[in-house]
């Protein structure tokens, strides 16, 4: 039902691939951050189409321009509106898939629920939509950039079987976020994410796709974020995850590993760090009672393959008809490198929006 | 921040393990639907703690009343409030505890972000608290069996390293649900829920714990439900999923497991059969574009061990001192058996509040 | 549709006149306030019924039970519940109205929307739902007395057609809360109130009942409360004050009236007092641009007189049959003076709820 | 806080007076529903400026561009973003005011509680960002239109002392329309209209502004809508016209003089009109306990004199200095003439909200 994420920093999306425009409208947003579109700008660049020989070769600049709440490059505190406009639009690719249920897509779905389609790319249901997240995420950075030491960093583990090996020792955070961008892949381990690559595009030329994993770490998370019940840090995490189009699984912390330990092995021993309350293991992922603790949020979050393929596919038309379905479109044969801006986000949208909200949560602080 | 789930039929929830009761306010029930606490208590008898010798021995009969909304077992519009007063609580078993941190409970985060605790049990961190969601869930079952034929059953898959083996069929959904309700654990195969069971015995012995996975299956669900954004069905079932105390990890349809497929074999081919559109396969499980597709949703819900165990542990108290904890609170050596209905009651709310929203997706239709 | 008020301090009412109990949920009250039933109970004695000849004789102590959120008389920061058990429940004075639509009460309409009535006394209609108002508002009132210099008055000042004078010069606030309380109509001047109150016991003595007008002052609001838009302080106080039973007008500032003055006359215009900017008039009630600018908040709230009265008059059934209703429940001859605690207790939720939200309208206050 | 209006038919407004543009974002607009510019542009003529010479000379065609949630001219069910670009924007009007606190405007208020003014023409304090709420009232108006025989009606009453007659008789809603817009005042009488373009012009030309009052009348409206507590359909109502710029008081049905009836006058008798239940006067506005009866609603709402005039007026800056301000932008000596569309938008907003909500009121009819 809602296109709203957040109580108070709270993000409304709109567009769709086939429309005008997509874009997002961002309330509460406090008064006197300065702001402008080069704020904005760079992590759509890392969601936009066409950026490597591994992504859609549609052309969209995804230029973003702010509409309204800012005044000379300020925030005002009022509604801050932002778009990017639609551009390389090609209706033609999808007319004679207008009656066609893709098979994965949301096509048979949207239809059943709408009583039509707005095809063409996917309409409201294309990763395009996720323009809004993205560019509202920028605003989330930027201010958990100002106010706390909190830095958030996705990057690809796994694509199809090539996974990074279990050693793999995570970096310093600002160096893994600058071995992330060195490849179109984003996956910091080079040599990997050569392999992932060479997969990818081999997968394409056959006409398929392939699924993977992206890793999200969040260093520095202030203490006391989230709360006890349906607004609890993981729950937001894991929902706002799970919307990302073709995710079907998050983990936080141990997440199904930790299915299979024991107590003993599973908890996490608090220890005095010099006056910092730090726990020696951290199974929890960095929330407990759904609570952040200060320790790194990391959380793991799965991705299908993408549902638009080359090859034949058995399925069905709006009467019912069998069809045999040979997509012509444009499409990514894996989602995940530019899924990665993206995941990092949505993250900053629940983190910023419940550094906001803590600001009350003791009496004596008010 | 938020107590409360749902955009129309909408749950808070309020209590703690320590207080006086515990309890929910269901809004925006339909009037007109008999309603009264039986049809609540047997939920929170499956819940409810000492009801087997691998659960908790804290007594409490969890005797649910339905304080509003209801006139002459009819549902009148008005919010309905149940309570479940707390009875045997012991607070004394908590004194030692007053100032330690145990690891992996919220004693820490609730301290460091509510400058208190509210100790005894884990107060609001107390898995009690979600008794509101499950009396909340025996309403929305209700409303789900009478006004469509959607079946929710969860059982216990894994506990520890024990599971369902790969080739074990799911058998048909009411036989299901009565084999799950033959022994304490809740695992629907008699001989590996014997396993299990013992394991538990066993581990609680050692004063130590363990967690598992429970698997939810939704049968027949209303094709529509859900929308394309931040209220995706899946969203929305992970949310409240990662919700629940003890839960780090949520997939649904092909989980982890389809991030390593490959389109070809991942897409769910549409097939007519007899007149409704169907899919061969179901890695989807039964949610595309965020929106269910009238095929069974499936999902699984991985669990932690409890926090709470005998040994010995290292910890600090709110000074940072270290201290050696031995824990004397009564506590499940494992989550899970307990659990299963309170997955199917968060199942429940989630989707009588979206089959209610679908009312008027079409124009047509109002 | 919903029963919450607020959007941080969030206040979800219960119950019914005829069911078990009437009360609240209070959530994301900062933690660390300290509270008990004291603090609760004086403004629901200021409201409960029988408490002087002039008010309806129903027999209720309206005695207040804290459920929840608080640990050793302090708030937690979980939502606070609270209870009030219905005692003096007469259903039988209601049996021989069960059919029939009283004039200008709720009857048809919940009969119409619902398909029942819930009867005897209003049900959800009752101001008895007003109880769980006046519990949540004294938190926030004790909120605002401890963290802000705001002080909240309400007072009767007509009956039907006896006015305060226009030339009544409100006394010093503190002054003013004394006076109100020492007559039971809750008008300030006490040789007029006892002409209301003459006025009250004669037109009970009729069967008929009276209407009139509290006046609402709220004395060093915080400057800065409410936005620019939906949320504007005085759309949010003409909102509550709007669905308190009964009323069908709402002035804020110079009201009716100012809408025959010209702009030269009507503006407030500022000046430096001492360094504080004030205006010299106050034409705009303390509310300009939807935003509280810290003179005082003045408003007047006009109530219909009494649906039930004792006169006979005419009606139909559920039947559409013609019937002469005369009227048996205990009620109230005028309502204002039990309602004057309920306008104070609306206008302190929305202050409070608006007093957290300004937490960050800063950036640099983050 | 919130720029939202609405729980399913759900409005988020954005826009300034001196940035790009305004507009808005409705959610969950069934889909289906035929849907363009057309439909949307002429209450946004209604409601633009320069269209007569009583209100400001600012040029702005005010042409509305649909971003999303349409295709093929019908709504998908996605959100509909709606946008109206500036045009005519003249900061250096406003050059000299930068610092000026003017008296009755937002100024002071911003600047307390966002620590800038935004300023040139108000910003979001400015009418101009009630665009966003007339283009989705169009939306909603075309809802009610073709789904329920609802017409909505708003028309000056009186203008600073020039009132329509008490017995003035409301012609058949369709005509009212009519003779509505065949002045530029938006007066239904003809003569009494001229004398209320005569006076505006006159005080125009003394550099002064006038208020008045614009009655709101909602023919036809489905029985049922409202609800019982904080969402009484008087509360939402009274809430959205209070939230309209430079309104300082509202009336439902009997309002003010209501408060000096007596209930057996005030009473609305039921009775049986050919199997309708109507009633026989209509004090009550249409609402009785918050929901409506079928009868028609009404509605005065008083506006407060321009807060801008030319006249000399003594004011602060932002040092706390006294000033002398003589104001320069175009501004309108009346805002009523051009509130009435907006006065019809919003309370087509509320209905079309409430009226998707009744759909499930009762269970029988889910």
């Amino acid at each position: 039902m809602s296109s709203v994420l957040g109580t108070i920093f709270r993000t409304t999306t709109f567009g769709e691939s086939h429309g005008k425009a997509v874009g997002c409208v961002v309330e509460n947003c406090p008064a006197g951050l300065e702001l402008k579109e080069e704020d904005i700008q760079p992590d759509l660049d890392r969601r936009k189409p066409g950026q490597s020989r591994i992504t859609t070769q549609r052309k969209e600049p995804d230029t973003v321009s702010i509409l309204s709440g800012t005044y000379q490059n300020k925030t005002t505190g009022a509604p801050i509106s932002m778009v990017v406009y639609n551009e390389d639009q090609r209706e033609k690719d999808y007319g004679n898939l207008e009656h066609v249920f893709r098979p994965s897509h949301a096509d048979f779905t949207y239809h059943a629920k709408y009583g039509h389609r707005a095809l063409t790319g996917g309409g409201r249901a294309s990763a395009r939509t996720t323009i809004g997240i993205v560019a509202a995420g920028a605003i989330a950075k930027k201010i958990l950039s100002l106010k706390t030491n909190t830095v958030i960093a996705a990057y690809v583990s796994s694509i199809h079987k090539i996974s990074l090996p279990l050693s793999f020792a995570i970096p310093e955070i600002g160096l893994l976020k600058r071995e992330v961008e060195k490849n179109p892949v984003r996956c910091p381990d080079q040599k990997i994410a050569a392999e992932m690559e060479d997969l990818i595009l081999q997968v394409s030329k056959e006409g398929d796709s392939v699924g993977g994993v992206i890793d999200l770490i969040i260093e520095n998370p202030p203490v006391g974020l989230g709360s006890p019940t349906f607004d609890r840090l993981d729950a937001l995490l894991a929902s706002v995850m799970m919307g990302i189009p073709a995710v079907k699984g998050v983990e936080i912390g141990s997440g199904f590993s930790g299915s299979q330990m024991k107590g003993s092995e599973h908890n996490d021993a608090f220890y005095n760090d010099s006056g910092r309350i730090r726990t020696r293991s951290n199974f929890s992922g960095g929330i407990q009672g759904g609570i952040s603790n200060g320790e790194p949020i990391y959380m793991r979050i799965a991705f299908k393959p993408t549902a638009t393929i080359k090859k034949e596919q058995e399925t069905v038309n709006d009467k019912g008809e069998r069809v045999i379905l040979r997509s012509a479109g444009r499409h990514d044969p894996c989602v995940l490198p530019r899924a990665v801006p993206i995941v990092e986000a949505a993250a900053a949208l629940i983190l910023t929006d419940q550094f906001l909200l803590n600001k009350f949560s003791k009496f004596e602080n008010l």
